[in-house]
């Protein structure tokens, strides 16, 4: 019996559009957020807004969540009021926050204990992405759960990959994130040594972003980066959340990741500076920082 | 007046299908390599084999070379029997090599003394971009002889960028090599954590590969990485030769590049292992080699 009823839970920068896309393929949508004026746009395109996670739950074959750290889906999904209190034996939670991948699997055991599955399902590809439907979508949990959820999932996003069970999910996007941190720093220092060797960046760019150094973060990021546009597509300070769970898994693991943490204090250096609000392409001001070149004490945005 | 006269100095890896490419697009080609046998193949293609660099230059409008580091280049362009002794006025010298930039403008300033203009061209793309013709040449040097020599350059590669005055070639190799280095940490780190953390790291590069922390080496090496093939397509002590390039010019422009020096150490880890003609993709191993794993225990290629 294919799924019609779908709840959403969490309705920000990635989750609106998100729940768009599903309302848009034709399923029956019922929202909850925080913040009820968030679901205005999705109710007046045929979507239902619920008192609670609980009643988006009871009114829902399958619910998603999509909120910002671990405690929030403690809350969302456990809490008083949360999705677990009104999900019915059978039904399926998906959730797409970036989280710890121990809290995803205990979340799941919880689910679990009243015959609810749990995917956990975290996504990559920035709010142009989530409003294009063109996400990747890298989830954990089990088959039967995943293989029920793929149209659900087609929905939202483009390049959807199961590559584990519970947990595993939350792992790749952590490893999503070890990648793209270091590809940012490639793109930073990259552009340092060309400014300070008497080089137009500009140009350095245009030939290595052709050959074998190339890279999403340097083609898309890098141009942003040498002309000072620090308008983020991804916050510095949601880097660093990311990054904090990272460190957290590497330390659970006993992983060395040197360069990550490289990367996660370079960040650092510009929290420091109240830049957090800045995107990620900001590294580039902290190697000029280390440099000592004025561009690093560009003013914070907020 | 077009020019017909096409010299090659350096006929290795990436030296002798470039110039076979010279051939195929129909210039007059005169060659020397210091093991004349590797001449071999192009001679019966219809090349000329000189018996010194000078030799080449005096039957040469223009004269490549592709050696190895800056000793080589100043070998055959300065030299006995070198380029310089041979090159007519109005001729131009390009250098495709991977040098110091300081030691391209020195040479450079040789040739200029003589009328002659040198052209620093280093390139990327490996010996199956220079197979197929589809090198990326960053080019420094005056721009009169750059548009001289820009049918040259398209019969080699496809992307040619004119990056700057002289030593600019170099400069962005450079950074080339820098963004290169780290996008490989980046690959390494992401598939160690996924293999410590117990994800498969085919299914993460599959889905990481698709998004924003995408890149070159992650997509084309990542999966040998993973299966524990080394294979060279660049090996490791080219590329901390490379490095070492990049740590002088860091040093001589007062460029702190934390990572790169990271990325440069990781490799001295594996030349330690008597593992310096493995492919570069072997930075997996590096950090195999802190997490304790026996994977970083490979035994050596030679």
């Amino acid at each position: 019996m294919a799924i019609q009823n779908v709840g959403f839970v969490g309705l920000g920068i990635m989750g609106e559009p998100m729940a768009q896309n599903l309302l848009t393929t034709g399923y029956t949508l019922t929202v909850w957020n925080r913040s009820p004026e968030k679901a205005d746009a999705l109710v007046s395109n045929g979507a239902t807004l619920a008192g609670s996670p609980a009643e988006v739950a009871a009114a829902s074959d399958v619910t998603i969540s999509c909120v910002s750290d671990s405690p929030d889906v403690q809350a969302v999904a456990l809490g008083p009021g949360g999705i677990l209190e009104g999900a019915s034996a059978g039904s399926v939670y998906i959730d797409c926050s970036t989280i710890a991948p121990t809290v995803a699997r205990e979340v799941a055991g919880a689910f679990a204990g009243r015959n609810v599955e749990m995917l956990d399902a975290p996504i990559s590809g920035g709010d142009v992405g989530a409003r294009a439907g063109t996400l990747a979508i890298m989830v954990g949990g089990g088959h039967e759960a995943y293989t029920r959820c793929e149209p659900i999932f087609q929905a939202m996003g483009k390049t959807i990959v199961h590559v584990g069970p519970s947990g595993a999910g939350q792992v790749v996007k952590l490893c999503n994130q070890v990648a793209g941190g270091l590809n940012l720093l490639a793109m930073a220092e990259a552009i340092t040594l060309a400014r300070r060797a008497g080089v137009e960046p500009a140009k350095m760019l245009e030939v290595v972003g052709a050959g074998a150094a190339s890279s999403w973060m340097l083609s898309n990021l890098g141009p942003r980066a040498v002309n000072g546009d620090f308008e983020p597509g991804f916050m510095v300070e949601l880097m660093q959340k990311d990054l904090r769970l990272v460190a957290e898994s590497a330390t659970e693991t006993q992983t060395p990741l040197p360069g990550s943490a490289l990367v996660q204090q370079l960040f650092r250096a510009l929290e420091a500076r109240g830049r957090g609000r800045d995107g990620t392409q900001a590294i580039v001001d902290a190697l000029a920082i280390l440099a000592g070149d004025e561009r690093g004490e560009n003013e914070a945005r907020s």
